[in-house]
């Protein structure tokens, strides 16, 4: 299976990005400024319906960084609609991404102020990247954080991406399929999702397959001749009990063809109520080995609401809350620059002030295994507890192999069970607070003697 | 300039799909199901915070419906994957779209159940384009929907789309520029989105430019120097009204040079009391000419207060909320076959039932040019007002070039204009109750006698 992890089609264009990435380096390379400068990618403040976050997205954001060019002619255009310099357009043709970055394994639980991500290069290379960047680790890190609500809400039941359709683009659907599988699903609907990532790839039905036929019992036998593996029969075109009932009379005929329905499929209704008579009417025509699968506008709500009712719903279809994470589509990201020429730098605009400094976070583990603290601290600090941030690439090239999907995935799970109770909990909100380390305040405090000097102004 | 509207990357991949589409048309295939179907894309209902939306990605829609193909290693793949038949995998290798398309003209308001796109193919040819149909129209109208609702917050004041980094991928950040320009934004951030739609970009500067110089002052005056045309300079890294006063005490400095700061941005705080502040700072600095920019989270409800509140802000960027369209990120949209071989088809599942056939929407108005009322009705009837869907495509070609942008937004500005008053409300739910004829009526009536005869059964 060909495996071709990077970003599709425009995503390794510079220019998708905002302009002012551009007029910023125009001024640093006018100005000879172009000494080494760390940016980190964190969230501000986690959404209210999110009690902690995973970081999704290195994959991508490191073939970016690979990858990244300028073509010649979008260089001409540049040059005429943006007013840049000569010099600024022979950066940009030979640019390459030469830079250091640590960043969080994919599939970490994080919190907010949390770096996810730092880049070390020089300041025009650095600012380059950042438009991009976030909107890589953006996106995966938004859908993987929603996915491992419904896989915590679903517990243990398998959960399937049916979301590409109402997805963002071409690119957040088949990334959010990797996002979902990260955090746990056990596969998707999307075909190029499979073939791209490797991960399981489901399909039964639609309406339209039954409505195409004058009867719905024909619509069934014909799909199940032609289609008897993992043989899946939607019930909900018409009347779904009805449909029920049809599949138990059917299912003598076809088990002389050695078919049997492996699953019946609910899209709409009472979910609940529904999947009980559907079980006893299946149970009761002999096919009590016909699962239930559930889908149509499903969230973590929802499924929390089901498993307390006992619903015999054996698997869920998710779509459109997961793949637009609907609840909270956009995370309060930014990245910042941290330190340059060997200071550290910092915002101080309110709400919005920042951590200066190229930081660590050390996490701390209870007995059971689960977190207790996590402290933030600079780079290079000793401070009790496991430093989540590692070494990915050093001088524009890995440092080594990334994890493989599989392993990103054991290691989700792994930190969905570390989370303790409170921060489980899907309805109420109860977030880490992360620690800040005497060293890192010290650090705040030099930095805030760099930036403004209030003028004398009326 | 070079205009490539198409799909980027993965888009005109017809592996980027749903796997029960490739399902389904393989037990068409083996049926001889390739009669003629005609499928609707509409929206259920619509969401609480949408009064109407705005039809948006017909340009892309068309472009992946001509360039849309399978590769020969994908099929490969789908036939050991999806154990389709060599008949299907023969009849993939082959495919290109040849049915046809009628839609509403990009930048047309609608409402709940009105047809934005009709395909009528073969059976297999219009189920296959399903998945990423919807994709593409999708995206686009929910954008150009919140969009919409963001201009007449602003009313007349510019808008910017400040939004590429949290859009949900490359093509949602690129797509979103289009689709928020359609419904009257002024420009857009996104330098890719300039070149390729010929949308106005613009950019100022970032924190980190600030950031990276020992004082607010020297930054602000090296940017002046490297960018002096359309010069913006934000003022809130560490305190607005000081770095105001900043600019003001540079003024004198940079006019002699021929420097004038075009605009100033605040991004962060109490805009309506801030932007009162920087205007008095500015005025009496003599700088009476420098425009206020604002930015930061905003929304259009914020927008009504800023109004409200007579903040002398000039424009705005728009971000987030903009580019994930945050309060209502998904539509409830639908892509369902209406008629196959001749005959109307509809599904009746609870709360999902469709209106069967091929259908028109036409349009009255009243005297002043607001909509009076919208009537749904089958596609060849003759009924009072203006009918909305239009020709685009016949047996897979363009029976005409679509319009171009520009012409594509001042049709959405005559749109807007023509909403009644309390459907352009932002703040309460009012939305147009389409119409049914009494032709279509009937025809649901005829539909459904298809479908289902209820087996006996316990």
């Amino acid at each position: 299976m060909k495996i071709h992890p990077g970003p599709a089609g425009d995503g390794d264009n510079l220019l998708l990005t905002d302009l002012y990435e551009v007029a910023m380096v125009d001024a640093y390379l006018d100005h000879g400024m172009n000494g080494t400068a760390s940016f980190e990618l964190f969230v501000r403040t986690l959404p209210d319906q999110r009690n902690f976050l995973i970081a999704a997205g290195l994959e991508q954001a490191v073939a970016f960084l690979e990858t990244a060019r300028f073509a010649p002619d979008d260089l001409a255009w540049l040059r005429d609609h943006a007013q840049i310099s000569n010099r600024t357009v022979e950066y940009l043709r030979d640019f390459r991404f030469s830079g250091d970055v640590d960043a969080l394994p994919e599939g970490t639980a994080f919190f907010a102020h949390e770096p996810i991500l730092r880049v070390t290069a020089s300041l025009p290379e650095a600012q380059m990247m950042e438009t991009r960047l976030i909107n890589l680790i953006h996106l995966q890190t938004v859908i993987a954080s929603k996915a491992a609500r419904l896989v915590l809400a679903a517990d243990g039941r398998p959960l399937f991406d049916f979301g590409l359709r109402r997805a963002h683009g071409a690119e957040a659907g088949l990334l959010a399929a990797r996002a979902a599988y990260i955090a746990g699903f056990a596969g998707t609907a999307t075909a190029l999702a499979g073939r791209r990532f490797g991960i399981p790839i489901v399909g039964t039905m639609a309406h339209s397959f039954v409505q195409a036929h004058r009867q719905e019992a024909e619509a069934f036998i014909n799909f199940a001749r032609s289609r008897p593996r993992n043989l899946t029969l939607l019930l909900d075109t018409y009347d779904t009990e009805a449909a029920a009932g049809t599949v138990v009379s059917l299912a003598g005929k076809l088990a002389v063809q050695g078919i049997h329905p492996s699953a019946v499929r609910l899209d709409s209704g009472d979910l609940a109520a529904q999947s009980q008579r559907v079980r006893a009417i299946l149970d009761a025509g002999g096919l009590s080995g016909t699962h239930i699968v559930a889908s149509g506008g499903l969230d973590e709500h929802v499924l929390g609401s089901l498993l307390t009712a006992n619903a015999p719903i054996d698997s869920f279809g998710i779509g459109t809350n997961l793949t637009t994470s609907s609840d909270a589509p956009a995370l309060d990201c930014a990245y910042k620059l941290v330190e340059y020429a060997g200071f550290p730098r910092r915002k101080r605009s309110p709400g919005k002030a920042t951590w200066p400094g190229r930081k660590q976070v050390f996490r701390s583990y209870d007995a059971g295994g689960r977190i207790r603290t996590d402290l933030l601290s600079v780079a290079e600090a000793q401070e009790p507890g496991r430093p989540l941030l590692i070494p990915v690439m050093r001088n524009g090239r890995r440092v080594g192999p990334l994890p493989d999907l599989t392993a990103i995935r054991s290691h989700a799970a792994a930190e969905l069970a570390s989370l303790p109770e409170p921060v489980r909990d899907l309805k109420h909100h109860a977030t880490i607070e992360t620690g800040i380390s005497p060293e890192l305040e010290a650090l705040a405090e030099q930095a805030d003697s760099i930036g403004q000097v209030r003028p004398d102004h009326p």
